[in-house]
């Protein structure tokens, strides 16, 4: 990976740190606006908004901050209607950058913009910067504060499930009938309290709304059901996410309710064991898709219902910055597996009038195999 | 407008809704990964994961939803490592689509692809559905929603200011070192349960701290301190922003806060008086400049402490399911305003030693002048 290092090109960037997670690994510098960030000659500059200039010089990791309002005036004193492209193409000649490499998400009107003043701009790869696949030690901090958050969540909801009570098939709360909603709020709460916001949402779904496993849930929590509770938090002060997932019961499970959680169960374990370097995301998956064949659990489209049934997503992802970034572990995740990787291990189970059930956990590959670093009980029927 | 309108061209996006407004606002569909959306004759037309396609269905507003999946199937057994690119130019020649105009911000790396495959893409403008910038009574709705979220935030700091106590120049609340970090968490709570997130940050700013306007706040607040709050939640039912802010003090405020707090006051209601459809977004900026130096606080760089201080920051922006959107009261604010455009107005003034002071509110242009649709009271010192 040495060769694709961010220090031996000149990389440029224009996104908002915020929801731009190649930005925010960067320059280390929060922002909610799009700024302009490259490299040259191993140094790492930025041009932000005159709003930001103190804040930037102080909280980034830039060696330089520019005020990027004077350089738009340094343009438009030549041409009136300049603007970030021209700002970009001075700043190239002014560093002696000789050609740009830009990630794939870069703005496309911009890129054109580039290229018309001569700029010489590629397009680069995914992963764009290599070295975030793999985590430092202050990352896997990160992350296990993120998966803290998580806990958080899974506390608040198991809080809720213990306290509450049965009548007539209906699962109360502080007097009141249980939804997704009155879950969703304890856990975003919970979140907050742990350092962490849920901006990309959070799945409480009961019953077969988990089927269609993007699905938030909505509406009352039924007796005997299965509730998936999937919370992806992302750490306010690093950017970094949690994401972790557990599947609960209020009341009392039947044998085939135990049975679906016992085998996802299972399954995660297994996958644990598969988890080390050299092993490739395809064939961890395609593992696991085997053994719940084995279970009696099979995968595919469910011609009587029109739904997806069994295990149809991906065995896990890599998170960080983003909650979903590589490696893969699913069919397209065809490069062996290496030290210091972190990946959600979820393999789940989807049945319409059977239930669904899936069971979330964070690893960091090792030198010998992997090593979780989220953590929080597995205990799932409350009476 | 009517030539712009999106039915009279094929669109193309290519985003993940909950981090790009025109997706959200096109499909009408919540989710966190990226999705191919276009127009053809009039319908919208989606291709979204496995995952999603039911919720999808159930959810957006796309006349036709498809199975990327199986999409990429079909484009990948004709050439093994086709992708979206590939899938884009096969719905193109399905659809009739002869050319694509895709936003400014549509990733390059797909763009690129799409031209190497003969798919004619031009890059459209600024706000590039210009349907966006007219609010319907429904997203007023909304963002009365976002306000009244914001206003939760307000209260919360209120009910903590009232309740602190001042010894040695310390505020005390619950018998602790009342902080910007406290002050946060309040308004963050308050604001979810009012349902709403503060996806972008919050600001509870005290002291010199707010002269860098979008620093957040750190540390203790100071007796006898102007505190900054700003707050702009993300509605999570609609995805539309509330933005408010609110200046405080706890304790007794000088003269010269005073002045300052009613002088910036008394700018947003000069404001209120000039936005009305017709006038330009630089000119009720360039009329709030004039009438703060006026007053006496001038504004620029101050070359003893290397701050901008005064009135540098635009007077407000246009508000939707963007934090910051068209239009703009600012110097690049030159096209009318028209009724129907939502902008937030926002003076204030920045002094190093002195404090610092925003108000913010949001407006509707009408037929005739502008309408508060934001509400929270003005009271900002406690004793």
């Amino acid at each position: 990976m040495a060769s694709l290092s961010s220090s031996n090109r000149s990389v440029l960037l224009y996104a908002a740190p915020n929801s731009n997670a190649n930005m925010l690994w960067f320059g280390r510098f929060h922002a909610g606006d799009p700024l302009i960030a490259f490299s040259a000659k191993g140094r790492k500059i930025a041009a932000v908004s005159l709003l930001e200039v103190t804040r930037a010089q102080r909280e980034s990791v830039f060696d330089e901050v520019l005020n990027l309002q004077v350089l738009l005036e340094e343009v438009r004193s030549a041409q009136a209607n300049a603007g970030v492209a021209e700002v970009v193409a001075l700043l190239a000649k002014r560093n002696g950058v000789r050609s740009f490499v830009v990630p794939p998400d870069f703005p496309a009107g911009l890129y054109q913009q580039l290229r018309e003043l001569g700029v010489r701009v590629s397009i680069g790869k995914v992963p764009f910067f290599p070295e975030r696949v793999i985590k430092t030690e202050e990352e896997i901090a990160c992350l296990r504060a993120g998966n803290r958050a998580s806990a958080a969540g899974f506390s608040a909801v198991e809080k809720i499930l213990a306290a509450s009570e049965i009548a007539d098939g209906k699962v109360l709360f502080e007097g009141k009938v249980l939804t997704a909603e009155r879950l969703r709020r304890a856990v975003e709460i919970a979140c907050l309290e742990a350092g962490a916001l849920n901006v990309t949402g959070i799945i409480t779904a009961p019953g077969d709304q988990a089927v269609d496993c993007h699905c938030e849930g909505t509406g009352p929590i039924g007796a005997n059901q299965l509730i998936v509770v999937d919370i992806f938090p992302r750490v306010s002060a690093s950017g970094y996410f949690g994401d972790m997932t557990r599947t609960y019961l209020k009341g009392k499970a039947s044998p085939n309710q135990r049975k679906i959680v016992r085998t996802v169960r299972e399954a995660q374990k297994l996958a644990f064991s598969l988890i080390k370097p050299g092993a490739r995301g395809c064939d961890v998956h395609k593992a696991i898709l085997e053994f719940f064949d084995k279970a009696g659990y099979a995968t595919g489209l469910n011609k009587e219902n029109g739904f997806q049934e069994g295990f149809f997503h991906g065995l896990g992802h890599g998170v960080g910055l983003d909650v979903h970034e590589e490696p893969s572990l699913s069919a397209r995740g065809v490069e062996p597996l290496e030290a210091g990787m972190v990946v959600t291990v979820e393999p789940g189970l989807y049945y319409i009038g059977r239930g669904a059930c899936r069971i979330e956990d964070v690893v960091r590959v090792t030198e010998t195999g992997c090593q979780l670093i989220s953590r929080h009980p597995y205990r799932w029927e409350f009476a």
